[in-house]
């Protein structure tokens, strides 16, 4: 202990100028003290206009492909052929070219339509029939983008009554393929409705398009000193509109709490054209059901957010990290608990990895670690305040307290926004990582927190017995890893495999919905239905909440036009 | 303003030790500084066996009866009388002692029934047909306390086959009689399922039925070291389902947000018997429609909450407290920008009240006030954290600035548990007050804050106009005030009359909800439609939206049974 403990104390009583924060190499620089921003390394798409292979990764049950060299062996697979149970519901209509001219007339401008009826735009439209991982595709033959809500009305209406199935996307940059289609649905793009109306510098209400990227709007009340209540990988390229419509919880969560909390206002169009308007700016309006509530999370099956009305927080200036190694998963939890109650209102992230993960991400990079040794766990804990002293100090007590208790191994603390880049890397550079094998199996959980990372071993050990797991290239498996937002419960369960293989399929699925069935816990933490998991909802609701869910979707849309094949 | 700054400057440059804090008497003692927690002296009722005579108050468009001096004087007229227009519906039933003999079956326990069809049980029966402000009286003759959920669901699928009107009530603290019958309807009080099941000392997720009186919740995770995200003046009365039954707002909402984003879980009996069991207790669950949300603020006409999971956040164990008077209300919106921005974190309240409630309220107490000399108006602010001296030190700096800038004219801090309460007794003890000439049109109400005060002025001159509003007893009004949670847009619009008149209420409305209408506000911010708001929802609401509510209601209750001849 007294060995393990050199790096954290060095840190936690030297002089705060000259401090060793990484990997043990003493800084020859005085690092003054002060506000330092959080900017992460992202691994995830910043635009579709960016080369769209990234590593491969699955959301839930199907395997990814192998990470590839070129744009070309990315492409997909149609998803009608990966899911040849499903069949196209005839009583949808075809596109005909007088329902293409129609459309063309509500949206008048020729850019708001790519047209692959009337002529061959292939390419053009392939971005639109495609997730960025490559794992959906569907056989839209036309976009349409319109420009109003009025038009995304006449636009629904007509759809609706002429039975023509649509398909609701933002920036597509799902994970489950929730906003690409699987047919011909038409897809109706929201990346021209991308205006900032509004924003009150008093009360931080934001009134924006559903068609705004996340990271212009955050960018945008950045400058007047407020946050977007919302921060993910994606933020390039996602729209606020998607994220309202996915209940997109990220890396904030755990400070400014869930978007049913954070979205004051919404106006959204109904399938039959009807637009509701519930632009209400102001925190508190206790005047009726609150309709947009089922809007949010409904992944655009009832209809099409067109604008929302978010509450924004005051942005912190001062935000701190620090890295710290831990004995047991018992121990992390008693280091959150112990974070929680010291840090209480800075508290802006507590991040879970276990040391598997943490060992193949080295692997991988190669380079100085930021803690020597290994630890079967760490946690990252970030603090965003308005006084970086105040913040570095109550960080400072935590980290002696959970030191002396031994509650901790070992840590250190970032001091400049490289360093806090750095040690959010390890976090963040998982993903990437670990799917540089070949593959991944992903399972975005969540779990009641005291048996959370169980899964973790015990995935594991199935996975052994059933001799899939080993070190040569003879096992599909490399090795079972868990890590995630330990402050929201929420656990990213990932299989590393060198190959796609049915057996590891069979001995995961359906264990692993059953493992979480059986604790309460949910099969869609944050990234949704979609395709992907719409057959497993039942694993997390029971028939009961099933029947009232589809009464729902029967009342808003009862020809079933909106995001058919999906969801539940 | 180099006079009027003298008490502030004192306070913020002196020995924190002996600080003059409250209306510049010097204090003897030393003070230390520590950790202090904020009670608030209430003036509601604190539970239903307390003399039921409060200060006479209204909440919307009827006015009070004057202050009374013995409880025989309070007995409320029967709301069949005071609203004429209101019929009893046809449809239900009439209660027969086959009924209620199978009701009784039901429940089982002889303590759980109230039976004034078979017997006379009038005294027994009184508490639970009216309101707290005895303005609300029913004709119920049917009191049910079921003590499960299951026998919730037995007792509504029968009244719903047998067309028997029902009313949900908790601990029947609201202000817009929405918890008592209107005429015979049966009343299913959720006092017997008080029992707290659950919680989770790590993530904070409590498990607990509707019954649950909030004091009792909030005492007992502040044991564990958590605060209840809710908190208001009847907390001693209310149970946890009525303040989710009627999404209320109260005095955290600026800190921990809306009961949308707190409310992780919820159990419900629809009137047809079906349970919806959406007992989630993570955080995150992204598994189909959010239907708990319908049910957060419908008051009771949807279906009956029966158990909750609350996320609760961690305690502070610091609380602070300051109070300071501004020349103008475009100074109070700069000092509340300035607060959010150097407060941020750890800004929990930030009241306003002004001139001339403090006024009133000093005509009736009379005693020293906090500040010197009289200002048009007067902020509450408090924050709330981990750590006492970081916490008075950024309130220090805040009071330095925005003095300094001469946003603030004269300024206080509290130094104690005891000068907290009594700073907080100066916008706490407003309602009592200004009730006491007569009686109280009340307006809840939501305004964008830009606005939000400029409604005292205009309501003033428009009774000033009309030759109601002066000095002596031939004027019916005394005066117009404004005061409320400025953090939240949420103003409480007051006229403290001398006697009931139709004339002050012609001058008052529609003038009031039209005034709201077009400043896009809300006429209930946090009390909720009930009887008394019904009729005018089409001042917040659009005729699309009321149709929305309406199908959403006809979805769920399609025999109207549950809560009739309220809300929408």
């Amino acid at each position: 202990m007294a060995l393990r403990t050199t790096l954290v104390k060095r840190v936690l009583s030297g002089n705060r100028g000259h401090i060793s924060a990484l990997g043990g190499q003493a800084s020859s620089r005085t690092l003054p003290k002060r506000a330092i921003r959080l900017s992460v390394e992202s691994s995830w798409p910043r635009s579709l206009a960016l080369p769209r292979c990234y590593p491969a990764v699955t959301s839930g049950h199907v395997a990814s492909r192998p990470l590839c060299s070129t744009p070309s062996r990315c492409a997909a697979k149609l998803t009608a052929d990966s899911y040849p149970n499903l069949k196209r519901d005839d009583r949808f209509a075809e596109l005909t070219p007088e329902h293409v001219s129609h459309l063309k007339n509500i949206l008048r401008h020729e850019s708001a339509v790519i047209d692959g009826v009337s002529g061959a735009v292939e390419g053009d439209i392939e971005p639109f029939n495609e997730d960025w991982m490559h794992k959906y595709k569907g056989q839209c033959r036309l976009v349409l983008k319109p420009g109003s809500t009025e038009e995304v009305s006449e636009v629904l209406r007509y759809c609706n009554e002429n039975l023509l199935a649509v398909v609701p996307q933002g920036g597509n940059t799902g994970l489950v393929g929730g906003s690409v289609p699987v047919f011909d649905e038409i897809v109706i793009n929201m990346s021209r409705m991308n205006s900032i109306h509004s924003f009150d510098e008093i009360s931080g209400a934001l009134v924006l398009d559903a068609g705004c990227i996340l990271e212009v709007a955050d960018h945008y009340v950045a400058e007047k000193g407020h946050i977007f209540p919302l921060d993910l990988g994606a933020k390039g390229s996602c729209h606020v509109g998607g994220n309202v419509s996915t209940n997109a919880g990220g890396l904030r969560l755990l400070r400014y709490g869930s978007l049913h909390g954070s979205v004051l206002g919404m106006e959204a169009v109904l399938p039959d054209g009807t637009i509701l308007n519930d632009m209400c700016t102001l925190r508190k309006n206790n005047t009726g059901y609150d309709l947009k509530q089922l809007f949010i999370g409904a992944e655009g099956t009832l209809g099409i957010i067109t604008k929302l009305v978010i509450q924004c927080a005051q942005r912190s200036s001062a935000v701190n990290v620090a890295l710290f190694g831990l004995e047991s998963y018992e121990k992390a939890q008693r280091a959150f608990k112990e974070a929680k109650g010291q840090l209480s209102e800075i508290l802006s992230a507590f991040e879970l990895m276990d040391g598997t993960s943490q060992r193949l991400v080295h692997q991988v990079r190669g380079g100085s670690k930021p803690l020597e040794g290994d630890h079967p766990f760490y946690c990252l804990v970030e603090t965003s305040g308005s006084n970086s002293e105040h913040d570095y100090e109550k960080l400072e007590k935590f980290l002696e307290d959970v030191m002396s208790n031994e509650v901790i191994a070992d840590g250190v603390v970032a001091q400049d926004a490289t360093q806090i880049k750095n040690l959010w890397s390890w976090r963040e550079g998982i993903t990437e990582c670990i799917g540089l094998w070949g593959g991944t199996y992903k399972y975005d959980v969540s779990i009641p927190l005291s048996e959370m990372y169980s899964i973790v071993p015990d995935v594991k050990a199935r996975l052994s017995e059933a001799g899939l797991l080993g070190e040569t290239d003879s096992y599909p498996v490399v090795d079972v890893v868990g890590y995630g937002h330990m402050g929201d419960s929420n656990l990213h369960l990932n299989i590393a495999v060198r190959r796609y293989d049915k057996e590891v399929e069979r001995v995961l699925e359906p264990y692993v919905y059953e493992w979480i069935e059986k604790r309460q816990g949910s099969i869609s933490a944050e990234h949704g239905l979609g395709l992907a998991k719409k057959n497993y909802i039942g694993y997390s609701r029971n028939d009961t909440m099933l029947r009232l869910m589809k009464q729902i979707k029967a009342l808003y849309d009862p020809s079933g036009i909106m995001n058919p094949y999906k969801y539940i």
